[in-house]
Parts: structure tokens; C-alpha cells; sequence
């Protein structure tokens, strides 16, 4: 192994409701900040738990200013300088962006991972090995995603496919990338799984601070003097001046635009495949399936309440009430039960959830939301 | 037409939690005392309106000496001595007795009509015809059931089978009664109906109360000699002192048992048919078909929620709270959403409800029954 792990620098971009699990979710209690697994962590909680021995220094989190107390609290030992508090939603490129420059700012050297908030990793072992191995990859020059072997033909995510081996020796399951492809119809889906070749695009990726940088400065010339000026007050006084002058003006554009799709183009691009599982708890049929240790009958009962009577049902009901809540007859079903809504619906059917959210919005009922 | 329907009285046993409806239905708020149609009265009160013009001096309630408060409330014209509240539930032998000796008080010549507090009948019209029917019947020294043409073969109804005329001129729909038969199998059901001999036995009847005393004091004579010791005081200062000394020492006993099966053996017992919609309302189900006028999506509502959304759903909601209740791809389904109970089956297994109820009170969490 070479030295590059000692400039290793992970972050969070923990962003999103996710709006797929309302009503658990919500615009002041997003996704990464709730317990969703039964685990007595939020998800937010255990990323940061799966990346801490990783990193030198700490990992830092970027996230809306507004989940500030509630990050806090979560995580306790994050420094204040390693909390990017976003005054408004800028989407990822400047999120990912102004923290690669803080990064690189500390350590020219740096090479930045960033990880979302609010994904379930297992075994941490086998995500370690294949992160120590990106940043190897990384080390010789090139973005490095982490490629997830498919365990199903899913439509839900983009793939990735592989090509060669990139030939670096510290890092020797290191792939070069041919494409990246979007979300398949399941037909296709199928194909890519049967080939071999392709695998899921986690958004996990490592890379040289300076690289990603030179990339933004040369696709986004503006974010990146945005973000460079934020960075050079980052650990002085003039931080929240600076901070709140310049990220108003920023543009919004997601990463993969900003750095991802030109550094594929120059040739920059790798993967590491790996074979953890993982899951992106997409919404309520995920959580049953990753809370079936706590049954009731056939139902998983995620939240506090002690009161769940089932009679032939199976499904999941989330409830912190303490209301009796009797389920009869019913199969799949998903229950969400919190003191201002109540959502009913089936694991088939659970992605249409975030239809309901967007019907609630238009109507102006925005204070569940 | 004779003069019997001056002397004719009906009373409303209403008893009964509905534990099919819970949590709608409860202790202290059992079935009769709620809306269940969405017509904005309860289905006593609705039972009352129905009958107010058959009598000639208002209509008599028996009820649990708890729900005295609501009875009064949603029945404020009803005369006090027209109150009967059980100190303890006695089953129907007792309430329907007592209220049969004291109308004999009041008027030899009563003919009493017994109607349940809980079912919904439709139109009026047809209803009051079928009882001033049973009214002439009755005159001529019989116990009158009214029998409800089937509109399907219903396996939770018993049936009565009709054999020729009763020969009455006044009443000339009336039948004699070949024989009661118990709740049937579906294929002994489709027979009944094909047959075009049976009719649902709604548990209404019209009796002579003289008839119905003396068929009672042959059968259950310590019952007999209780009720005409409380009816003798009922009109005087010592009602409460009687009632409450004898009341509890009543035998516990049916009014199928105590009357109905002697006087039939007797041959003392006919049944005027009748064709208006009848539902005793014995579960989701039912509320289901009583609430279609107000739909959501496919969905029916009850109670005062304005909050329920839906998406490719059909069923029944019942909510009186403020909360988004939001029903998302599933069918047939049953919601009810109270402060402290909440359930969800379908309207296929709307039945089990009480199951689930029984399985409470065995856990002991009649916090909520």
C-alpha cells in the first residue's frame, strides 16, 4: 500500500427528505437524521460510524443550515469546521465542491470520498477494503467510484460498466470504465445482470481534491471561484460572512454535470466493484425489508409503540403513538402512523408515496410536510 | 282497519356494545348511539324517527343505565317514564318483559312492538305498513314477527319459513309460520332463497303485551313476577327503590328462549313479510355500503376528517381526528382512526374485528374497549 490513505478525507452530503417515507419523514426530520433500520441509529449516525476509522482527521457533513441542532446532537464529536451548514439548497456540486476545497485547503495532498447520508452498508469490512482500495485508485490520478455487484435487475438505479483492469497494483480490483448507463427498463436490467459487466451506481465516489476541483473550475468557472472563496475563510473569522455573502450566488447543478460526466470524458473515470449489501432505503418496502428481526405476526414494527395486535397480517407499521394499532387480514401492508397523518398503502406500492407528498404540497398542505 | 293501532306501542331495546365496529364502537359509545350512515343522526335516533308516528303516546327506550346521559341528549322528547335503564345487562328477556308490563299497565290492551335500536331500514313507508300489518295481526292473538324479503343468501341471518295465510282481513299479507330455522350454510342459503318460502328474521315482532306476559310468566315465572313488581311501582315514587332492589335478582335469558320458541311450539306465532332494504349494520362492510354517497376517490368517509386523501384506493375511512390520512393503492380496505385506537383490516375480514376485540380484553387493555 502506498501512503495515499493518510490524505484520505471522507464527507457526508446529507441532503434530501425523502419524501418516499413521509409521513416518517419530513421537511424538518429528513430521511438521514431518523432510525430506520431498528438499529438505535439514524442512518446519518451510522454512516458516519462506517467512515470515522477511514479518515485522518474526522469526516466532515454538509447539510441544510436548518439540521444544524439535530446533527449536533447526533454526532457529537463532528468539529464545528468539519460542519458545512448550507443557508439554502444548492444542490450537490456546490455541496461536494466547497468541501473538496476546504479538504484541499487543509491538505493539498487531500483525496476526498463522499458518501450519502442515508444509505445501509453490510459488512463494514468488506466497504472498507473496497474504499482503502478507491483511494489507491485514486492516488494515480483518477475519480473512483464504488460499483455495487447487483443482487437483482433493478430499474431503480443507473449502472456502470466496467471495462479492464486499471492495472494498479495497490489497488488490483480497480476497473476502468467503459460507460455510465442511466436506469434500465427491466428487460435491459436483466441483460446487464446476466452479463457480468455492469454494476450499480451507488454515488460513491473517491477522488483527488485537486482533481475535482481542476474539473469543476473548468466545466463551472463561477461555482468554483464561489466555492474557493468560501474555502480560503473557512477556518477564519470571516467564515459566516463569507458564507453567507457568496453561497447565495452560487449555481445550482448537480455533480455528476459539474465533474463527473467531463472527467469520464478526459478519461479520469474508475471503479472498484464491490460486493457489500446495500441498500439506498428507497422507501417503505426497503424498511421491511431491513427491519424483519422485530416481527409481530408477519409485521415489522419500527418506533416505539408496544401496542401492535396482528391477526393474519404481514407488512410494517412505524409508529411512536402509543394507540393500540390492530391489523387484520391484511398482507404487505405499510402503516405509518404519526400524531398529524397517517399513510396506508402496500410495499408494491410504496414509491407512490412521494405522489402523495407532491399532491399535499399543491393543495397547501404543507404543514405535514 | 280495526282500532288496534290506537293501542299499539313500540319500545327500542338498545343494548349492545357492536364490538364488530370497534374501535368505533366502545363501552361507553356502542353502536346505536353512533352515526353510521353519515345521515347526521344515530342509528337510535334514526330507530325512534322511524317509529314516533306508529305510537300513540311516544316511543320507550331500554338501555344500560351508563348511556343515560347520551339517550337523553339524543332523545330529548322522550318522556322519563319512557327511560328504562338497567341497572345491570339482563339480556333481552328482562328489557323486553319489563317494558311489555309496564305498557300493560298503562293499557290493557297494549299491542307492543320490539324494534333494535342499531339497524337501518329503508324506505319508511314500506316499513309502516308492514308493521300496522303486524299490528292487525297481532290483534287476532298472535306474536307478529316481520320477515324480510332476502335480496341475497346471507349466511348471518336466521330465516323463518312461511306456510299459508293467516286468514286475516285486515292484515292480509300475513303468514303463519311453518318454522324458525338457525343462521344456514351458503348452499342451504341459496336453496331458502330460490325457494321464495323464507324470509331473514329481523328480530322484529308485534305482540299483544297480554299475550307476551302470559307466555312468559308459563315459561320464566321468577322472571315474570319481577318485571310486574317493577312495572306496578314504575309510574310511582318507587321506581328506583324497586328497580334497584329487583332488577338483580332477574334471571339472565333471551327473549327467543323465555317467549318466542313457546309461543311458536304454542302456535301462537305469524309473520308479516316485508320488503324494505334492512341492515342490522354488523360490521366495516356495512358501513361501507351505508356510506356511499360521499366518496373520496372509491373510498368511503365517515366521521368529521377532511383530511383523507387517496390514490387508486377504495374502501372506508372513519376519522374524527384532524389528521392527513392518506390511502395509497390498496382496496377494499377498512381504516378507522381514533385518539387512542387505530385499525386497519378489509372489508373481506371485517367480521374478525370482534376477534381482535376479545383478544384485548384477554391482554387486559380495556383502556380502549
Amino acid at each position: 500500500m502506498s501512503s495515499a490513505i493518510e490524505h484520505f478525507h471522507p464527507f457526508i452530503p446529507a441532503g434530501g427528505v425523502g419524501s418516499r417515507l413521509w409521513p416518517l419523514s419530513r421537511a424538518d426530520a429528513p430521511k438521514f437524521l431518523l432510525d430506520l433500520t431498528g438499529s438505535g441509529s439514524s442512518l446519518l449516525r451510522s454512516t458516519y460510524d462506517r467512515l470515522v476509522d477511514l479518515g485522518e482527521d474526522g469526516v466532515m457533513v454538509i447539510t441544510g443550515r436548518s439540521h444544524a441542532p439535530a446533527v449536533r446532537q447526533q454526532l457529537p464529536e463532528c468539529a464545528e469546521v468539519d460542519l458545512v451548514l448550507e443557508p439554502s439548497p444548492k444542490d450537490s456540486g456546490a455541496a461536494i465542491g466547497l468541501a473538496s476545497a476546504i479538504l484541499a485547503r487543509r491538505d493539498p495532498e487531500a483525496i476526498v470520498g463522499s458518501f450519502a447520508a442515508d444509505h445501509v452498508i453490510e459488512p463494514t469490512e468488506v466497504f472498507h477494503r473496497a474504499v482503502r482500495e478507491a483511494v489507491e485508485a485514486a492516488a494515480t490520478g483518477r475519480i473512483v467510484t464504488i460499483g455495487v455487484t447487483p443482487t437483482s435487475p433493478s430499474t431503480g438505479f443507473g449502472y456502470i460498466r466496467a471495462a479492464e483492469s486499471l492495472g494498479v497494483e495497490t489497488a488490483p480490483s480497480a476497473l476502468k470504465v467503459a460507460e455510465f448507463v442511466e436506469k434500465p427498463d427491466a428487460d435491459t436490467a436483466r441483460e446487464y445482470v446476466r452479463s457480468g459487466e455492469y454494476a450499480w451506481n451507488a454515488g460513491m465516489f473517491v477522488a483527488p481534491a485537486r482533481l475535482l476541483l481542476q474539473h469543476l473550475e473548468a466545466s463551472q468557472p463561477e461555482l468554483h471561484a464561489g466555492i474557493v472563496e468560501i474555502a480560503d475563510a473557512w477556518e477564519t473569522d470571516a467564515r459566516d460572512e463569507v458564507m453567507d455573502r457568496v453561497w447565495p450566488t452560487l449555481p445550482k447543478i448537480a455533480i455528476d454535470y459539474a465533474v463527473a460526466e467531463p472527467a469520464a470524458a478526459a478519461g479520469d473515470v474508475a471503479m472498484v466493484p464491490a460486493s457489500f449489501t446495500w441498500d439506498d432505503v428507497g422507501d417503505f418496502a426497503a424498511i421491511s425489508r431491513l427491519n424483519r428481526a422485530v416481527d409481530v405476526d408477519e409485521v415489522a414494527v419500527l418506533g416505539k409503540n408496544k401496542r401492535v395486535m396482528t391477526d393474519n397480517a404481514s407488512g410494517i407499521v412505524v409508529s411512536d403513538t402509543s394507540r393500540i394499532v390492530a391489523l387484520i387480514g391484511i398482507e404487505d401492508i405499510v402503516v405509518v402512523d404519526t400524531p398529524d397523518a397517517l399513510l396506508v398503502t402496500t410495499q408494491e406500492h410504496a414509491q407512490r408515496v412521494k405522489n402523495a407528498v407532491d399532491a399535499l404540497k399543491k393543495n397547501g398542505e404543507t404543514d405535514v410536510l
